[in-house]
């Protein structure tokens, strides 16, 4: 490995760019978001590629693979001529998919550009190996963008726990149930498939004792038509109550954690068989659940469903926050992964959301609100 | 005035569908959207235009200017071979700008097309004077976007009211106040620029007492570097308690309707001296207010500012507006007018609403939340 000039280190920070808008087509969960950019020597973009959630291909092989279906149409100079950018250091270790150092060797791709470190540690890296193998690797360092694209999803993993996935449906007034305690109907059938559509992603799902009891919900991911897909999440009932012999979330595999804290959710769930390790969990609600996974810091990823709809009385989506005062409050970013920050689903508008960690650095989020 | 081919009006329809379009570039208000474009023999499109708001010109003089703009860097069809699509009536009477059909007539335009008739009443519409001046002028009825443009405007106006907007700055999770009632700094800079520029469009902003003694707004209209419009609107304060000696919007011109009633509030503002009519309102809150000019289904359009921040407690920003139960909730709609129906403002998002008349029609909007 060697250092790179000042004009490399230019083009480099573009083309990192263009694999971090890439990497962001790719939903949040249990892998990290990853792009890659493949490129000619005269800079020329010949290929990208971005993970696509768990059980896909990695960024490096899906730009592989949209290389070679171009090269099947044209002619495009050998890979080994060319350059692969990515947001992540290629890995080296054989999870679902084969290792991404294998794969590029395989290729014959002559320079390897990365901007940020493999997380799983320095031993488990591809760059060494590609190196020893005498490709052309680079550490491309201080790239904010590819630095910030999982900011959460590394917190997560430095502190041991699943990425967490929050979801809330309420009315432009942030209510769940009108004052009668309906509520079934709050969002349209669009925001509902695109729940499902997370649902599937996730090990686990979350619910208090109260949502089991009053919605009975089976907590199973479904697709476009209502079939139960093949893997289902694990449901998780948290909460002191006792649940009905005939709830509906009762399968072959569901846990009820009989505690109000978040993190002994998560303990119990570290304590599973390894088997069918909890990587990426959904935290669907009620209210009380979804307050203390956010007053816990424990929200990585919040969908949030806006019927356009106000009910002026009724439950509010969230409650205690611990927040006693505005300067204390939760700030968020609009998040632009997977799909975009703001999304029309039929009638209603989903935010899609990250916790903020700094909200003190967001000068121009300080004025009077009335003048 | 005659009837038209099928193969003119589905031409029509397509160019109307432009106007709509043009139109909803508009801001809502005092006056109707409008939009106009005009087209040459071939059925191309020469010029589009659109009313800005009131004392700004009429649409179908800002399409004759864009017209000639073009035609002073090319050669055009003369104006006597064009025809001009509007989505409404020609106006025939001199307002703030002088009457339409005398600008139609001077530009010796050869065909008017329009949707809607003039609301102002079958004598005072454009139409008969066009025909009568010999120009070919033929309403095209039945067109649904035309007429939806200005439902809410059509409503008011019958109802002889003002057009009401209203505006709500909230949190994520609706509240408008941390637990301890701190609220001033809710939302950021670009949405309060956005609230002056609505500011500056009313005749008249409606706040409670308890906004006043609370907050103290001085409800003035300012430009983006904080200097006060020469037009004001005139502050209005809604309820029963004293207004302080001191407040900061007891101006030359103020009044105080000792009242909770919305319909009072307006038959106030219907009693004032006509050299300054109410013809534009906005509600600012706080909720009390906000609420029951909702729940009164006397506001028009509703700008829903939201920061990226929840709070967990606090005062909500919409309270009683006697929904019982979720079937009786009060549904909105996206607006697509002036500027777009979902805006990033900084770090907010601007949600542009409009009260749906017939929630039930709407059935893709009904099924369980929670399965």
């Amino acid at each position: 490995m060697r250092a790179t000039t000042l004009e490399e280190t230019d083009r480099d920070t573009v083309l990192l760019d263009t694999a971090v808008t890439e990497a962001l087509r790719g939903p949040r969960g249990a892998n990290p978001l990853v792009g890659a950019v493949i490129t000619a020597p005269d800079g020329t973009v010949l290929a990208t590629g971005h993970h696509r959630g768990r059980g896909t291909d990695h960024a490096e092989v899906d730009a592989l693979a949209a290389y070679r279906r171009r090269a099947g149409q044209e002619s495009l100079p050998p890979l080994r001529d060319c350059t692969i950018h990515i947001t992540l250091e290629p890995c080296d270790h054989h999870g679902v998919t084969g290792p991404c150092s294998r794969a590029i060797l395989d290729a014959g791709l002559g320079a390897v550009r990365y901007a940020v470190p493999d997380p799983t540690g320095p031993d488990d890296g591809g760059a060494a190996r590609l190196a020893w193998h005498g490709v052309d690797v680079v550490q491309v360092s201080g790239h904010h963008g590819a630095a910030q694209l999982n900011r959460r999803w590394h917190r997560a993993r430095m502190e041991g726990r699943p990425f967490i996935t929050a979801h809330l449906a309420q009315s432009l007034d942030g209510r769940v149930a009108a004052a009668d305690g309906t509520s079934q109907w709050i969002t349209g059938g669009p925001s509902r498939r695109h729940a499902h559509e997370v649902r599937a992603r996730v090990d686990a799902i979350v619910v208090g004792t109260g949502t089991v009891i009053s919605d009975d919900p089976r907590l199973t991911a479904r697709d476009a038509v209502g079939a139960d897909l093949d893997r289902q999440p694990l449901p998780v009932v948290q909460g002191l109550r006792e649940i009905p012999g005939q709830a509906a979330l009762r399968r072959a595999d569901w846990l009820h954690v009989r505690t109000r804290s978040p993190q002994q959710v998560l303990q119990t769930l570290a304590d599973q068989p390894p088997q069918r390790p909890v990587r990426h969990l959904l935290i669907e609600g009620g209210p009380t659940v979804l307050s203390a996974w956010i007053a816990a810091g424990l929200v990585d990823e919040l969908f949030l469903y806006q019927a356009p709809l106000a009910l002026g009385d009724g439950a509010p989506g969230l409650t205690a926050l611990g927040v006693q005062t505005l300067t204390d409050a939760r700030h968020f970013d609009l998040d632009p992964a997977d799909g975009g920050s703001i999304r029309r689903l039929g009638r209603d508008v989903l935010l899609h959301l990250t916790p903020l960690d700094h909200p003190c650095d967001q000068e121009d989020h300080v004025h009077r609100n009335h003048l």
